[in-house]
């Protein structure tokens, strides 16, 4: 079988909303996207300030973008039950918003340890606990749902969820079987470096659990843990390599480009981050 | 069986120097870390610069510490075989010193993706294929060797070894069985996310493969990737219940404190460094 390039296929790329900054109002970014030929995108619930959903779903309809994620969770983990409470609350809120935003999928970043905790298992046991209320809201508003392992490097402020394969452990345990509402986002950035990568992207594909690829890169040196992803091409990620191992796995959805790049990418012209996004997606992923 | 603390218990605790910022001839923090009350040392090859081992040799006698363990090889993939093959000469001769210095092991960090590579598999089969050589060396001039997987984010430029379980996979394909040569050391800033770490921990101990246990601690936040480590009891590590976890599978070496924080432990003195090392080794672990 040929693999084959992301050449003239943009209409298969998805644009996050993050590596455009979040300067401009939401219309904006959906029509310089949709301009730039690209066939998704992937909005944040910040985007949505000062709009109501349904001008924001005019406007996705104006683009012609389809939305395959909604970004994303208020961190589960809590320092008491009554703030936990709260961030399930405003989770169920955030799947409402992307039922009627009819994005393709609600990504999950679970949150780290809550307070001055240094209990892993109890942040993880909170996080099923939460995952299970959230699962049942879901299938009543035809959610589905995407749990995204973050890098280890963020286990302690952002997710206790850090390989592909806890979080299809988790998967299975909320939901046996193969998929029906929840799997996982493959973010390259997060998950490139695992020696359990190539098995467990073979175990999601099995189980259709694959909702998401997302795409960026690996910059040596890295100048800050969360704001110095790299383009796609500049760094050192074997890009192609996922790509063919998320698809072989049966995976044919948005491949969506995600950067966080405060002294870089966030400095530049939307226009240009949209035009080089184009370009290396076709050329390096 | 109840678990003790490390008060009254320096003398199973030990000084990486790297804490003490390579600043002063290694004679200094030798007896600055005796006359703290500490046991044992580890030192680094560039601690050996303008000295010759036999000096060395005498300055540890005369200090009564022990060397816990040698810091560290020289990274093994390489872009060329001429720089493989450097690369495992320079490693002999470091193996050779650690024989000399009577080190109870030899530390190996193996090194991430060379030149310009994007294939994490093909170093990882340059690690397997020069350790294979390196084992044969440390078996002739008796010298353990101690596998350091370190933290994902290092994957790119320092080492493609990444978690407990990829170490103890290697230690297992290079020494079937259990140890005689070849072994792990837990350093918990590396490995304190992984959700199988409880499990690997238990795995080496089973095989007797623990050959060490680093402490520092993860800041919240972490400003830069390499050189912000903390001061156990700072950070968000359960330090004292990953060594309960490495002493219940069988270790009983020293307990050593390796930081590295440029901002902050690297510009203090070296006496209230050790101090606070003291403290809060007894207090926090």
């Amino acid at each position: 079988m040929s693999f084959s390039t992301l050449e003239n296929r943009l209409d298969r790329c998805s644009i996050n909303t993050a590596p455009l900054g979040h300067r401009l109002p939401i219309e904006q970014p959906l029509e310089l996207i949709a301009r730039a030929g690209f066939g998704y995108v992937a909005p944040w619930r910040k985007d949505m300030q000062g709009r109501t959903l349904s001008q924001v779903r005019r406007h996705l309809h104006d683009s012609g973008l389809k939305v395959n994620a909604y970004c994303r969770s208020t961190f589960i983990p809590s320092a008491t039950r009554q703030a936990f409470d709260t961030a399930i609350a405003d989770n169920r809120k955030a799947i409402e918003e992307a039922a009627e935003l009819q994005a393709q999928c609600f990504i999950l970043v679970v949150g780290g340890l809550p307070g001055d905790s240094r209990d892993l298992p109890a942040a993880r046991a909170q996080v099923a606990e939460g995952l299970a209320m959230l699962l049942e809201h879901a299938k009543q508003h035809d959610v589905a749902l995407a749990l995204e392992p973050l890098h280890p490097m963020y286990a302690a402020d952002r997710s206790c969820l850090s390989t592909l394969e806890q979080a299809l452990d988790l998967c299975e345990a909320l939901e046996p079987g193969s998929y029906r509402q929840l799997g996982v986002a493959v973010d390259v950035y997060h998950c490139w470096w695992d020696p359990r990568l190539h098995e467990q992207i073979h175990r999601a594909g099995a189980q259709n659990r694959i909702l998401g690829l997302h795409l960026s890169d690996w910059l040596v040196p890295t100048r800050d843990l969360l704001l110095d992803r790299g383009m796609m091409g500049d760094g050192v990620i074997d890009l192609r390599g996922i790509r063919q191992q998320v698809e072989t796995a049966g995976y044919d959805g948005a491949v969506e480009v995600e950067i966080f790049s405060r002294d870089n990418w966030w400095k530049r012209d939307e226009t240009e981050v949209l035009q080089r996004c184009a370009e290396r997606l076709q050329r390096c992923c």
